[in-house]
């Protein structure tokens, strides 16, 4: 096996190599001669690769050249040198430029003034940007300031461009103990001297002789804190600026930002340098930002926002408020129109949403940079649906448009937009199950569903949950707790039922004795209300208004008809390609008929998961289900299973009713039987009235069912290795069922899955059951009933011997929650006080419970498939742990070769999106 | 990868195959033409290939044949069938057995009489052992009668019969309700009828008219329970016999037995018919059991026990108590010589000690079975040692001769000499299980078991065992019987698992109904304290406090010099043979100077794992450890930790001192914080007082840490990747440990253990630190200090990353135990409600935390050593966790090529001859 590391140095000698070749092309140019195109990102970063791409296309680019990354490469493996060409390469491209522009750089008529760009494959926040105006210096500008005629103009170009070399390029910057950036405190005595009476002046107030000893004073500045004179030269300036672009790749924000998103050190940056033009030389002059259509909408329209008289730099800043790019049309119609051409160009040509920069300069429109636009959720359908209407991409490229993660925005409620407004955020935390709630704060799971009984949205707010509160969460509009993170019980279950969910707003103090919570300074007792954005983890306090999705008004309230919403239409029409480009199903992980419902709706080939013990926690069956593990034979407990036949049996009617046909795997009893069981005293009394039995009785046996490490425990199909008659009534009742659906001519297809098998054997006693009672059933109904027998995957051992297992299983269903909790050794459920920091220091790349682990648990797999198929060739294999419904978990799937993936019904439209984006990649 | 399971199908369908072939011989004679010999023990069982070598050998053999093993499996995979050929090759078996006595089956003169008796490669007590007398009838006795002219003799043996067969063959037994075996109660209701004034005469004083009227009796009491006439036919007789030996392979108590030797069930069994001897044809005539040295001290003594006038059953039945093989000198002193020679041969041909039994009728010699005997450790090793001086086995097969298991033996405890003087003996046994044992008074088996599961130490009293009791003997300290000689069941079960046993104390009276004994005049009741001494035979009223054992004596308490213990003597002999042979090394798990100490005068060759956190509950030190998981700041965690650095420190000085050089693994701390705090709310409050803190903010910091499943919570390097310092702390004590002792000119060699790692990352970030304090202290001190770094494989996945893991760590050390826990997703603390019942059902062959599971487990450590070795070809490879003392689990690891095995100071020596019987098996 070769590792990955390995392989990596050989990708690196490589580049070294070439590096030190002399005929290596390392500067690129743009403009009228253009070197590169759009397709070389690796070599010129995005914006290189654009800027070259837009000239070649006659947008109308400033002239300029891109330094490549493999110098950024060669610098960082040669102790931060050149190669010895790149300086001759780079005079050419300066030489260009000044033909192209009738400059001339550090000419003392007309000077030709850079911007310096950095520009990595990907637009990485964190590394140096941009420093403009080089070139500039006592000299200069003076030939700026009467070429323009703006003496005001070229000294801010001046006082900007010493400010941020400054601070960039030789680190002028805050020290410790110091309050200000230092530049600031300048400007700011500067302001105190020469307008004593008005020292809060704004900076564009100050004029050029203000801004003259501006520059005199930051000068003085730079020689204090760096014991040089500000370089003069605008070469020794250039050099500097490359310097400090390719000296940015490497500071700890760079670092931390690539390690976020996993992006190899080894693709190091590009530099852009590039002829300034300026939006800041008057009114007739403006900067501005622009998207091709709506980012948050998708909306095809001209979208952005500009400033007049000013530079690139201020329109981001946000210190003046700029105005919507539909304003431009009045101000400069021209420009505008010039602008407008330009969008329908850059879309027709890139195919995709744009976001770009431009300046105007005395009226002239130059491009400075565009790029692939970020979008919403529901954007990103619109977008890339009417796209495919326009004819400007196909259908396939659609679907890989989307990202699949940002699906299940469109499916979430959201909150009254006016109503926030007036709304105070009292605490944050994670955000565990996107959407918007509001309801009365109940503390307890009784007193929730008691509340919601009488028709009253609640909140249940908890310190932490447990399957004791499940059914107040499915009474609740929402769950909050104060502990655990995304993938703890709450926002499972939340994720699972598609709750909206904050977990782990640490700042709330709960007090289940005064039946109250404290935060932010306040008090909330039960029955105040509160809201919560599962999407942002905010808190707010009070109620605030909220509505459906439009998606899920159509397919689950069908409160709204198709015609009526487009953007369920879109969505509909991505689903459909979706389907079609899919090689993997979608299955759900449903309990209830209820559940089922919803899961087809959105588009579930059948049930991956059906956990039968969460039938057992509502109404009078838990009474049934805790007299029989309070039995003290089998005939007692075979008593108290014959009560709780009736209720699988009618739910199992439902399910598959529901189904019509499509197959429901189903999970036999799975969880430690003391989960059932009530330990407090005062509900074990309750409970030992209500069934009849000493309160002792009942501690006794919750005491003797005590775990120390439950998840490890006495579980899965270990319960039917002892109490067989649990997993026979279970069988039986699924078997009467299917005979009972069959009836009414509907088909059924159960799956009968044994959960945590590690030895051949403890799967071929429960086989064995299996089959004799669906003999028996048979017999006694006289029906026949088709059916699978197969196995969760869930512990290493049963990857090891999964050939073993694969001669007595029909299937292999994966069960990477498990799996992921025994191959790391690490509990979902206690692993917060350490996972954060695990991601922080890339120990882990994500939290392995959200995404597989696939270099662990993955390889697990890949056995197990390959000893899987060694045995039973044409074995069906699913997944359905979590990861079901996470997208880079799905693709994995996919290059597995499984059939299937399962996930919460919510979750079921971005699994299908993510399959078929794994089938096109 | 090719599964056990299917190699075991593709041998099974072989044999049905085979089984299926008209040329496949299934039956093996033995007589003047003999087919097997003594290497044909899976063909032939033990007792068959053994009664074919004896033939072969010329020692006198009543000539019979042997039915294989194959028709066994036969039998169990053709639904309870034979292969058609058996009954013609039986048949011939039969000719043979006809010819050679002179005797015909069924003969109505001289009437051929055959034993059957079971013989697995093993005796296995739990199956049905023997039917003697097969052949009589109502003819054929009356033949018997007149041929032998002894009429009593002939309808005893007919009655002896009738009974055996009835019970084992046809079901005839106590039936629930019923306080005796109905056999017997038809023999008590005889003896009234009979005997009015001597109702409790002997059996053997009833005349020749009684047990006509017996048989007549036995005769009806069959028919009345079986509902059908005892069958006459002597080959009906045989057939029925011939399928009991079969069907009793898989009765529960076979099944049991299988299960705690870990006996495949494909073995099978064979079943050997032999023509009829008798020792009860008068006072010329005796059975015994004998061994050609004593079994339990391995002395060069020939012993053994008969019977005069008496079947081989009443010897090991215990009803009547036998006399001593040397008495038989005076009685037949003829016979006695023969046997005297029998023995040196048995001894010089096989080269083992033989435990032989044999039938003198009529003054003339026969032998019935030999086969290795079973010898308690103690003589295990002196047959060894001694057996080499007599050059009758190489020391390689010394070494092999001594299994692992029963070395412990020779290390338990003895009684002190001293408390012995003061304690009443109240009766004499028989020496039958060498060792002291003190314990409960426990009347019966299923009671002995529940008293021991409750943690009490049990003695098993009984009149006489069965193998129905083996469940008690398991769990009891040792074993006292009122009947029964050294060859009796308890005897002989005793010796096999190496308890404590004193039999044949007749002294001792037994009443169970009133669940008390009667003894020199006392009454105990059940539950009162007894002792026994197996070595001198002794019983003790009360309990008795014990001392260590020789060898203890002689190297840990250093009380007794070698010279002066020849026990010590042979096992330092078998010790330094085994140290030649292995190829494994042998370290220990030991975490003080103390214990370090002991395990080093045991042999250990360093240490394979010190846990550092048992260093933590000593003293004050829980103290500063409690103070530091309390801090809330690292300064006052580090001050904590300040604190606790003298401490190890101190503990590392005084371990390098004891090792002198060897090397010291030592792990960094592995348990959860939470494991250090006091939970219960007096102990808070005491713990709050003493370092001077709220116990609000012990509760609350006590609830922050509790976990849901501690074993894969926030412990191993997760600590101290959150942690740090706790790290450094300790990196810091063992460095300026070491140098401490190497300027006392004693090497040092540690080698630090990073626990749970499951990412290279997680060890990369533990590395720095080790290496960063080594090289702190190296300055500090001015000493350079050699040492290791490595990690614990305990994780599955770190067995799946293990090259990438190789690349940073220098050794590698197995942490079975939790690589089991997590491997099979089984909580070893929870595994206890349902371990039982799957070694029951054979879903497991052993259990998995005593002796690796080499399917799932050691798979992952199969790939854990090809991939580490792929990395880094010399890493050092070892385990620590409890299977290092495992015999079997030895064997594996010498298997995967690992350097060691580490185990608790005590199992040192098992580890190491278990070490040299892997490298010499």
């Amino acid at each position: 096996m070769t590792s990955k590391s390995t392989a990596k140095k050989t990708t690196k000698r490589k580049a070294v190599k070439k590096g030190s070749s002399k005929a290596t092309k390392y500067v690129y140019l743009f403009g009228k001669k253009t070197d590169g195109n759009a397709k070389m990102r690796n070599l010129l970063g995005g914006k290189g690769a654009n800027l070259a791409e837009m000239t070649r296309i006659g947008l109308p680019v400033p002239p300029g050249f891109t330094i490549t990354t493999e110098v950024c490469t060669y610098f960082y493996d040669h102790k931060r040198t050149y190669p010895t060409v790149l300086q001759s390469q780079m005079e050419a491209g300066i030489r260009a430029m000044e033909k192209e522009t009738g400059r001339k750089f550090g000419d003392l008529k007309k000077p030709l003034l850079v911007a310096v760009r950095s520009g990595a494959r990907d637009s990485m926040p964190g590394m140096m940007d941009t420093i403009l105006n080089l070139g500039l210096n006592d000299d200069t500008v003076l030939a700026l300031a009467k070429q323009s005629n703006n003496e005001r103009f070229a000294w801010d170009c001046y006082r900007r461009f010493i400010q941020m070399y400054g601070d960039v390029v030789l680190g002028v910057q805050t020290l410790p103990g110091e309050d200000h950036e230092p530049f600031e405190t300048v400007i700011e005595e500067l302001k105190k001297d020469l307008y004593p009476k008005n020292p809060h002046i704004e900076d564009s107030k100050i004029d050029a002789d203000g801004l003259k000893e501006l520059v005199a004073r930051f000068k003085n500045l730079v020689k204090k804190r760096t014991g040089k004179d500000f370089p003069v030269s605008p070469w020794d300036q250039l050099h500097g600026a490359v310097g400090a672009v390719f000296g940015s790749w490497m500071n700890d924000r760079a670092i931390v930002y690539r390690q976020k998103y996993g992006i190899p050190s080894e693709w190091g940056t590009a530099v852009n340098v590039q002829a300034m033009v300026f939006g800041n030389t008057g009114t007739n002059s403006s900067s501005g930002v622009a998207f091709t259509r709506d980012p948050a909408t998708g909306e095809k329209v001209f979208y952005g926002e500009f400033l007049i008289n000013a530079q690139g730099e201020d329109v981001v800043a946000g210190v003046r408020t700029p105005d919507p790019v539909a304003k431009l049309k009045k101000i400069m119609p021209k420009a505008y129109a010039e602008l407008e051409k330009v969008r329908r160009t850059l879309e027709k040509h890139f195919k995709d949403m744009q976001d770009f920069e431009f300046t105007i300069e005395d009226g002239k429109l130059y491009m400075l940079q565009t790029r692939n636009g970020k979008r919403t959720g529901m954007a990103a359908i619109r977008i890339a649906v009417e796209m495919v209407k326009e004819r400007l991409i196909s259908s396939a490229t659609a679907v890989q448009r989307v990202p699949a993660d940002q699906l299940d925005q469109v499916l979430a409620p959201i909150f009254d937009r006016a109503a926030l407004k007036n709304t105070a955020v009292i605490a944050k935390g994670l955000p565990a199950g996107p959407g918007a709630a509001t309801g009365r704060i109940c503390l307890n799971a009784d007193r929730a569903t008691e509340i919601a009984a009488k028709g009253e949205r609640v909140l249940l707010v908890r310190i932490e949950t447990s399957p004791e509160d499940l059914r107040g969460m499915i009474a609740a509009e929402g769950i909050l707790t104060a502990r655990g993170g995304v993938s703890s019980h709450a926002a499972l279950v939340a994720r699972q039922m598609g709750k909206v969910c904050v977990c782990g707003a640490s700042e709330i103090q709960i007090d289940y004795n005064k039946k109250s919570l404290y935060v932010d300074g306040k008090t909330f007792r039960e029955g105040d209300f509160l809201s919560i954005d599962g999407t942002s983890g905010l808190v707010y306090a009070g109620e605030v208004k909220t509505a459906a999705s439009e998606i899920i008004q159509v397919l689950i309230e069908k409160s709204l008809t198709p015609a009526k919403s487009p953007s369920y239409q879109n969505f509909a029409k991505l689903m459909n390609w979706c389907d079609k480009a899919s090689k993997l199903q979608v299955r759900t992980n449903a309990d209830s008929p209820d559940q089922v419902g919803n899961a087809v709706a959105f588009g579930a080939s059948g049930i991956g998961l059906c956990r039968t013990e969460h039938m057992f926690f509502e109404g009078d069956r838990i009474d049934a289900m805790r007299e029989m593990i309070l039995a003290d034979s089998t005939e007692a407990r075979k008593a108290a299973l014959k009560k709780l036949l009736p209720y699988q049996r009618k739910d199992f009617v439902g399910i598959f009713k529901e189904l019509k046909g499509l197959p429901a795997t189903i999970r036999l009893l799975d969880p430690p039987l003391h989960e059932f069981l009530p330990h407090e005293g005062s509900m074990i009394r309750e409970l030992a009235e209500k069934i009849g039995v000493k309160p002792e009785t009942i501690s006794h046996r919750v005491t003797e069912l005590h775990e120390f490490n439950p998840m490890l425990g006495h579980r899965g199909c270990r319960l039917s290795i002892i109490y067989p008659e649990i997993a026979e009534m279970q069988i039986r009742a699924i078997f009467e069922a299917a005979v009972l659906v069959q009836k009414k001519k509907i088909k059924v297809n159960p799956e009968i899955m044994i959960p945590l098998v590690g030895f051949p054997k403890e799967l071929q006693i429960q086989v064995d059951i299996v089959h004799r009672v669906a003999a028996e059933v048979s017999k006694e109904k006289k029906t026949k009933i088709k059916y699978l027998v197969g196995t969760m995957i869930e512990v290493p051992r049963a990857t090891v011997v999964a050939d073993e297992i694969a001669e007595i299983a029909e299937f292999f269903s994966f069960g990477t929650n498990d799996l992921t909790q025994t191959t790391l050794g690490m509990s979902r459920d206690d692993s917060g006080s350490f996972l954060p920091q695990y991601k922080e220091l890339e120990i882990v790349k994500d939290n392995p419970f959200a995404s597989i682990d696939e270099t662990g648990v993955g390889r697990l797999m890949e056995t197990a498939v390959k000893l899987g198929r060694s045995s039973r060739s044409d074995i069906k294999l699913g997944i359905c742990g979590e990861h079901g419904g996470d997208p880079s978990s799905v693709a994995f799937c996919h290059k597995l070769g499984l059939s299937y993936v399962s996930c919460s019904p919510f979750r079921v439209p971005v699994a299908r999106l993510a399959a078929a984006q794994a089938a096109l990649s």
